[in-house]
């Protein structure tokens, strides 16, 4: 499917303030996706559909969770992070992506998981750093992923832990996950 | 048991420095469980038997977790995560303690878990809080402690996580567990 088929399809799915995130994450991941040697037109369908549904019905979502057989730990979240999961759906079943690492990568953008790739840590930091991005701390993020993906991706997970704890958030359990696999990696 | 004598069979296990921690937990226990209706003598045998198991060969705790058949999840984990659930092992097979309360205590004082009863929060808190800690930060726990127990045990949560994130320390599942409970409590 071509950029301006899927730009245009999911322009109508959010506002204005989203749709020009996601063009800052399309640049950002086709950028990385050539700098990390991942295909880069492959990073530009994930990147363009990761947040395909951000805003939908969050009672239908679970819906599909539950039909789906997806994870039931999901049912206890809210939109944040069912999102991931949908909107993988979602590309796989209205827009027939088969393509299972631009799945996982929508999939996973938000949350992470235990063993990434490459490919879905491209996605996950370009959600992080894309130029509209504006928060303490996003200009060393952006640093850090023009000199190594994996440190990066492992200060933007702490980053996101940081932030969850001192706002006194619930942090889903497969961050965590993801998170430890990082650390004992080492 | 008296406390001279669980004293005297605690202090040959563990460094002096470990002993006089023991001794602060259990000055701190016993005045909490005054101030929150709760038994000072259980919060007594408890404190004094929290880290009875620190320094417990960790491939014999291991062995323990298996043959106990305990939470297959602390195979993966460190004297620091194992020493909770071991101590109370050690408490009820050794020490003939057969009150739940007491085992829970020291069970979850490092990790925390869902929904804790007020004589658990009681030696997770004192634990931290013993004069002999120092930390920053350990003052504002200390004076929380003296106001709302509740309170105090969110922000002794709160900190472990924050300092676990901040110096790059995988994270036990079950004090995320125990940590999205507070979150979700509200």
């Amino acid at each position: 499917m071509d950029r301006q088929t899927l730009l245009a399809a999911i322009k109508e799915r959010m506002p204005e303030k989203r749709y020009l995130h996601t063009i800052g994450v399309m640049e950002t991941a086709i950028r990385l996706a050539e700098k990390y040697q991942e295909d880069p037109k492959k990073a530009e369908i994930a990147a363009i559909l990761h947040d395909i549904a951000k805003y939908a019905d969050v009672e239908w979502m679970k819906k599909v969770v539950i039909e789906q057989q997806l994870d039931p730990r999901l049912l206890d979240w809210d939109a944040e992070i069912l999102h991931g999961p949908i909107g993988a759906w979602i590309a796989e079943t209205e827009f027939h992506i088969d393509d299972e690492s631009i799945l996982n990568a929508i999939r996973y953008h938000t949350t992470g998981r235990a063993d990434m790739t490459t490919f879905e840590k491209i996605i996950f930091v370009a959600d992080m750093i894309e130029p509209n991005r504006k928060f303490h701390g996003v200009e060393k993020l952006r640093a850090d992923a023009n000199i190594n993906l994996d440190d990066a991706f492992r200060a933007c997970i702490t980053h996101t832990l940081s932030f969850l704890v001192s706002s006194q958030q619930a942090i889903y359990p497969v961050s965590i996950e993801c998170y430890n696999f990082l650390m004992r990696e080492e």
